[in-house]
């Protein structure tokens, strides 16, 4: 019998969970899953004879070495920042781990250690970081095997809702944690564009967009991500000249958006003067000019230059940023004001479905010829509990579990999964979860 | 024999100690002057008898103990963040001790232990803040002893090049640190204004200014400064509607320095690529969007939307951003090499003078009635060494230095000059140094 731990029994683990124990039986495993919430994780483990939810404190470290010593694999769905400590009880009893975030440098530091205990610690096998890494990276060998070169790589991802419940005017809804949302994009945005570094100051970000068609799901908006550049290093492209991500939203999204940023909502770094009994009236009104003799809506029309009756501004008064309500929010910032209002209106309903969409761009010269690859896929959710968001994280997460534990993923040491001998495995099963690529192909010259 | 210990021998203390020797006769006063760079210490000396310069580093908590011992007063020039050990001295050895700069929270907190030590440390005795919190309490103290009632109060300060020596696009030469005007603004601006909180995130802060007019020196642009909020606590002005402080420009300055805003240029968390090789038409090139076949300044142009023969572009063009001439910066963030491109065009030449500008605006009610009073000052340097910015900071840390010496200001604990048992006092010998006001009155209705 193989022992399984899980910590961590948030959103994006239900589907996680509910694979391992599908597959419990036939591969004789036991599910163990620690939250601090107990009652969590008994949902999540719903009364299933191979299954065992217990409350569980990361900071207990005596808990935390009785619980990895015990168990055969550890997978942390705890957010990023607690992996360490989950890393450090596995390097000790010499456990594999998986997680689908971002490696840290510390764990990255963990590597040899971990490769002298003869362990794996494989992170980034999510679905972004994961499923982003695993389909660009088998694209990438493929042309490299053939004889290509790749000249450029473009890969947008998002997160909406799925186009039968997208019925709001800014045809988005929150499907993920709506603080990130609110704050997305702060900072610089960094790519190469045709050989040229490129820098996107945030308060330009969501001006500089182009539009996308996917499949057969229509048209697009990419907004740049912060990094780019990491990804030469990371998929070893150090000859392209376009390396370029992006996060999708549907076209006139940006620029709606964008009214927020150019007002300064999105700061999250100071607090608003007695934020619980202004109301959102006010709140607008404090980041316009003085004019006594216009209205907020006029004041705001003009400062952002679209017309009263534009697109754009009837995106704004419905989310009833004009309204004479009290905030009701003590010592708030404004990006923590604005986050009460849209989760008000970007609410996903009970019976809403949530979609995540990717493509990849490959363009590439062959025999002298310019060709591309376009490389997508699309998810929809299944219910509020299984979401495009939860299976797409945790159905590779889970598959890659169970090839450690079949002995078909043999790596040692500290990984993403951007090797062949990971992403051919975990990507083939994928499949069988309906998360795969639709490739087309096109002559540039 | 009084003995005056200054710490820091960097710009803006030339003048306080050519008035500190040249009074220390009459007043039988030694002056030592304290730096890491000893000879930059012995060139304000300037071999005066009653003067002495010596090596000090402020780490060296002997050397420091030793000297503050010694002495009867502490003047601290130093950058603020140092202020504290040496006030740790000061409070130790029971010395009075003068500062030029804001006062941090650690030091406002030693204001019961410098009362019970009977001891005073007077801070913020400079220029701005200092001649600013001086002559504005003097009015306000004014207007409140007449029985009126202070309804709005903007006070806006800047350090210019005179007008005899104005003679470039931008109106304006460095005369200060240039780091702190490339980043000046970064953050929020909060002001209250008729009764209305106004907050202006930094993207949009150039835009937002407005034209004062000075004497006969013209009109000047006024950028908010972030926070006007704290000193509705700090001149005790509970009931205005209208708080507002800003920085001063000439006109056009600030609509020309939004475009490196609206670039990103002014941005210094992070590094550009090989940024010692790249020239800076490709850092320029860097912020804007790809277009094969159009020239950075078509694409900047566009990008602005300012006319390709604008006044606008005429001031970037005149600044060299176009050139194709190596930045020669390893590891350098945005703010430094526009920095760099700035020290070489800015630069105040040897026979420039500089001028600081200050005004005050006061609006009240007095008997039914609404009147203004506009309170300016023009103060011109002499020379490279006595700049307005050092006469203007040196002279009142003198005088104050002289008034404590002489027993005339007998304030204990912590203080900055509000009180007008310390400004009149200082207020009217600054008069004798050219550092005084005009005052213009108005009624209103």
């Amino acid at each position: 019998m193989q022992k399984i731990l899980i910590i961590g029994a948030g959103l994006s683990c239900s589907t996680l969970v509910k694979y391992l124990l599908d597959h419990s039986e036939k591969h004789n495993w036991t599910v163990r899953l620690g939250d601090l919430n107990k009652q969590l994780a008994e949902s999540k483990i719903n009364q299933h004879p191979r299954g065992e939810a217990i409350e569980f404190n990361v900071f207990d470290t005596d808990l935390l070495n009785v619980e990895v010593e015990n168990a055969d694999i550890v997978i942390s769905m705890l957010p990023a920042r607690f992996h360490y400590s989950v890393a450090e009880a596995c390097l000790k009893h010499n456990k594999n781990m998986v997680t689908a975030s971002y490696v840290s440098d510390a764990i990255r530091n963990m590597d040899q250690e971990a490769k002298n205990r003869n362990i794996l610690m494989l992170n980034e096998i999510g679905v972004d970081p994961g499923i982003d890494h695993m389909s660009a990276m088998k694209v990438i060998d493929e042309i490299k095997e053939k004889g290509g070169k790749l000249t450029a790589f473009e890969s947008n991802t998002g997160g909406l809702v799925a186009p039968e419940y997208d019925n709001n005017p800014w045809k988005y809804k929150f499907t993920w944690n709506p603080r990130n949302v609110v704050v997305a994009g702060q900072g610089v945005a960094m790519f190469l564009d045709r050989g040229q570094y490129k820098y996107i100051p945030y308060h330009q970000l969501f001006k500089r967009t182009e539009i996308i068609q996917v499949l057969d799901y229509g048209d697009f908006e990419v907004i740049p991500n912060r990094d780019s550049l990491k990804y030469l290093d990371v998929y070893g492209l150090k000859d392209v000249q376009t390396m370029f991500r992006g996060t999708m939203r549907r076209p006139g999204f940006a620029c709606a958006w964008n009214s927020f940023i150019r007002l300064g909502l999105t700061d999250d770094t100071y607090v608003i003067q007695d934020s619980e009994n202004i109301t959102y009236r006010n709140f607008i009104n404090s980041f316009l000019p003085y004019g006594h003799d216009r209205t907020v809506e006029e004041k705001l029309s003009d400062y952002l230059g679209f017309g009263v009756g534009s697109e754009n501004m009837q995106k704004l008064k419905w989310l009833g940023i004009f309204e004479d309500r009290k905030v009701g929010l003590a010592n708030a910032t404004p990006a923590k004001i604005l986050q009460k209002l849209l989760e008000e209106k970007w609410k996903l309903e009970p019976t809403d479905k949530d979609m995540i969409v990717m493509q990849h761009q490959f363009v590439y010269e062959k025999d002298g010829k310019q060709k591309k690859i376009t490389s997508s896929m699309v998810v929809k959710g299944q219910d509020q509990i299984h979401t495009a968001m939860s299976i797409t994280v945790g159905v590779p997460v889970a598959i890659a579990t169970k090839l450690i534990l079949t002995g078909q993923i043999r790596e040692k040491g500290v990984h993403i999964p951007i090797k062949k001998g990971i992403y051919s495995l975990v990507l083939k099963e994928l499949e069988n979860y309906g998360i795969k690529f639709t490739d087309e192909y096109e002559d540039l010259d």
